[in-house]
């Protein structure tokens, strides 16, 4: 027997139609590519919207079409995201920073019929534009005066394109299962898989984004999404701030820390959300100029692990609150939280740092279980580490165009990475799967070595892989490259590592290179450090 | 085409599954109803609610069956609730207050085939069993030293019935559209009707309740939930307290204001939700012990509208933030939250007072929009009033048994109120569409003049309805109760009134009554009163 309540799908244009009539006044702030600060209010977010979705259909784009955009955070690109998905379209975010052979893969792959680009990334489109046979225009996220003026035929001015269509408009109404985003996902080995969400997965997940123990957005709050929309949907913050009414202030181009300083003071932001490196360039600024920040309570940093240094910094220098998060492309994206809970909200000091080091708890609608090589569950007990695998509504099924089933039999999403979970629902990851060190039975997490060698003076950055030896299997090399004008030796360094990492972790060997190889996105290419040392015998 | 995501269905007991795993230490307290304070972990309630389940099926209850309680909100009530839904029966929660006759009428239009009820309500039940051929057995929720000695055969105690039942039981998975809960809404007319809450309705409407702006609960919170469950699922907050890892903490029977005062002092409690009749026993409470609220940081009042003294009082001398909330059964129930927002958050004093006294605004995932009689949009100007309607997915399409489909023709709910919506979202009821009175083609709201009415000197209660009249279709007649002692004239009164509303609103005519005639849940019933007053004339 099924519920009398009604069907209203879960699509992702109600967000935007709940903002514009219940927070019209609130206003979306942005610093443009073209340089100036343009406002807009909910209100005219929506119509703009409504606008981009009549031009898309003028222009022949029907349900689960693919419409791409390459853009920094800016009005214009919210507003094309929305009206992309309003219409019942896809919207295929590109990272610009991938390689051009890769944009190329993935535009293809997609097959892309529009791509909405910022005129800092024209040049990229331009330089491939002739491999791209599916791509039939090319729409510059600016004005006719700010088009340059050698650009082929098919790429048009956004604004004289939107010039075209009013916003006599009615959003499509279709299942919630709908697809509404992608984005693809570039591992260290093979081609970009492309996550496909759904109308529902992203509506959820806003929802899920909006807890109190996660981003906990109100309509007081100011929120500067730092972290790009083409990373896995700036971890929901387009769809959370609008469901909340809360305001958006969109940094465009300018991720130093003096133009989000800048930001942060002149709009009265209260929350921010963005990678590591990010919160580098601000404190740096901070240090270089004194500034405060007196608006800011709490930042939400995520992507890659957060340094100690920057809890400790952001929390008892400028008392602002840090929001540890995990997730992945896969998981859109939000899959943990480093929030304290009632248990731990008496930590003090270096107990409450260490907690937020860790990767953090799953919210409700993010399941989690860590399981051996076969697949037996662990216990929590924030020591037996093992694989991590997820489930829930906004989790991954299968990659786009990929045949084959993702999911283990009873259906979880194996992030590929190792970690364990305590008592309390805190996780930790200990390593990727596929860099684990496997040494007489027992787990030997690369990352907790690798973590402890770059603390030695004169070490700029260190890779530890896995070398097979006839007893143990496999036991732990180092690769480390010296810092400038460093001389540190093989002695010093596993001098330093003593009482650091369990004996048994000891690396039987460490070498010297120049340079360590790297991914797009900056990660350890351990892919090729494993090819570059396979005949290395210890 | 459809997003790549998970098949992962929206089930209550994924709440309970959530607390227990990541919340496992988090504690529910109660006050028991045979006294003593009770307490257990949200671990040992999951464990509770599997043998409620296991229990359950061993007697044969299958996916549909309804099975009701009569409870106290306790934690026997909240294992039982989750051990009914996680097998797929539909919890079926009865209001203690209502009359014989409408308890007889609604048990067996559900066909409820099991029944638990507290000890307190015992007699209740026991006086009306010989009306209830479907149900099998009366569960009394205590255990075997607790129940009376003269209970009929069918009549256990709970935890002996428990007893028969282990925890190894996997909850069942079905659609989640698949019926959870049914409540019964007892209208001024006809037979009670039954709103059928989904399982899907219930964990969005559970996800709206955590949002930052509506009860924002976080695992730092401890809740004490004093509106019953069995009113609109206590206002979700079953749902959203493990949802979020709060702490439970249940009042039982004890509803005064010491009971309420000590529970809230010993357990700490961060947040509460209850009707006004509540509060006001709070409030004397405090006044003739001076007593304080040190923990307290927000209430949740509904279920009427909450008085401006109230709002005052709490907030400025408590400093206890008030939460005005308005909703129905038939919206699960949250319809509206008094909420500042980013335009009102710098309001003062008696503006501020002003905002909170309005129902409020919707949250994301509740659609609101006032009509004319001819179905047309009103503007939201803060003074255009019509028919309240409402959409979302926790809102009622029909009820239980009833053939007819209950909503407009574009997919509304007309809640019965008359209302206004501002600019920035606030709405506030003027009337019920049945009460408001319609003359020269303009209305009339009847609560505001009863509002002003009753800040009489003298005047303990009033009521004003419609009396037909020649030239203006209708006028008011204002029906009123003096206070003991007092010998207030229809001069007095309407003299008080002169400027307090439009001069056109001032009653054509007084009458005082002894008593006016009320609804088992304490509301004016005004048909009764039209009916005595049909062959008035002004």
């Amino acid at each position: 027997m099924h519920g009398l309540m009604q069907d209203w799908p879960l699509l992702v244009h109600t967000i935007l139609d709940h903002a514009a009539l219940n927070h019209a006044e609130r206003e979306m702030v942005t610093r443009s590519v073209e340089g100036p600060i343009r406002r807009c209010t909910m209100a005219d977010l929506r119509t703009r919207s409504l606008r981009v979705a009549k031009a898309l259909q003028q222009e022949g784009v029907r349900l689960g079409d693919r419409v791409a955009t390459m853009a920094w955070n800016t009005d214009r690109h919210v507003e094309t995201w929305y009206g992309i998905m309003g219409l019942g379209a896809i919207c295929h975010t590109l990272n610009p920073r991938l390689f051009a052979e890769q944009l190329v893969y993935i535009i293809n792959h997609a097959e892309d019929r529009l791509l909405f680009v910022d005129l800092t990334f024209l040049p990229v489109i331009q330089a491939i534009r002739d491999q791209l046979p599916t791509v039939e225009k090319v729409i510059v996220l600016t004005d006719e005066a700010h088009l340059p003026a050698d650009t082929p035929p098919g790429t048009l001015a956004y604004e004289s394109w939107l010039d075209q269509a009013d916003d006599d408009f009615t959003w499509a109404r279709f299942d919630e299962n709908t697809a509404a985003a992608l984005c693809y996902t570039s591992g260290t080995t093979g081609n970009p898989k492309g996550v496909l969400y759904s109308h529902r997965s992203n509506v959820l997940h806003g929802l899920m984004a909006n807890q109190s123990d996660v981003f906990a957005l109100s309509s007081s709050d100011a929120i500067l999404p730092i972290v790009p929309m083409f990373h896995a949907n700036a971890w929901a913050i387009t769809y959370a701030a609008p469901m909340a009414g809360a305001g958006l202030v969109m940094p465009g181009p300018g991720m130093d820390g003096a133009s989000i300083w800048e930001l942060l003071e002149s709009e009265k932001v209260t929350c921010s959300a963005a990678v590591p490196t990010v919160w580098l360039g601000l404190l740096q600024y901070l240090d270089e100029t004194g500034s405060q920040l007196p608006w800011l309570e709490r930042v939400v940093i995520g992507g890659a692990a957060c340094p100690r240094m920057m809890i400790e910094r952001l929390e008892g220098e400028f008392d602002v609150e840090v929001v540890h998060g995990w997730g992945m492309t896969e998981m859109s994206p939000i899959g943990t939280i480093g929030a304290v809970k009632h248990a731990t909200a008496s930590l003090e000091g270096e107990e409450r740092v260490d907690l937020k080091t860790k990767q953090g708890r799953s919210p409700y609608l993010v399941e989690m279980k860590v399981v051996d090589d076969e697949g037996h569950a662990q216990p929590r007990d924030g020591q037996s580490f093992g694989h991590l695998l997820v489930r829930g509504p906004a989790i991954s099924s299968a990659y786009f165009r990929h045949e084959e089933d993702i999911l283990t039999e009873d259906g979880w999403f194996d992030t590929g990475d190792i970690a364990h979970i305590d008592a309390l629902g805190y996780m930790q990851i200990t390593d990727r799967d596929k860099d684990v060190i496997k040494s007489g039975g027992e787990w030997i997490s690369s990352i907790e070595v690798e973590n402890a060698a770059v603390g030695c003076p004169g070490i700029a950055e260190a890779a530890v892989i896995g070398i097979s030896h006839a007893k143990w299997g496999e036991r732990p090399l180092l690769i480390a490259v010296r810092a400038a004008g460093s001389d540190v030796s093989k002695g010093d360094l596993l001098a330093y590592l003593e009482g650091k990492i369990a004996t048994w972790w000891m690396p039987d060997e460490v070498v010297f290179v120049e340079a360590l190889p790297h991914t797009a996105t900056g990660k350890i290419k351990k892919t090729e450090l494993r090819e570059q040392f396979s005949d290395y015998r210890l």
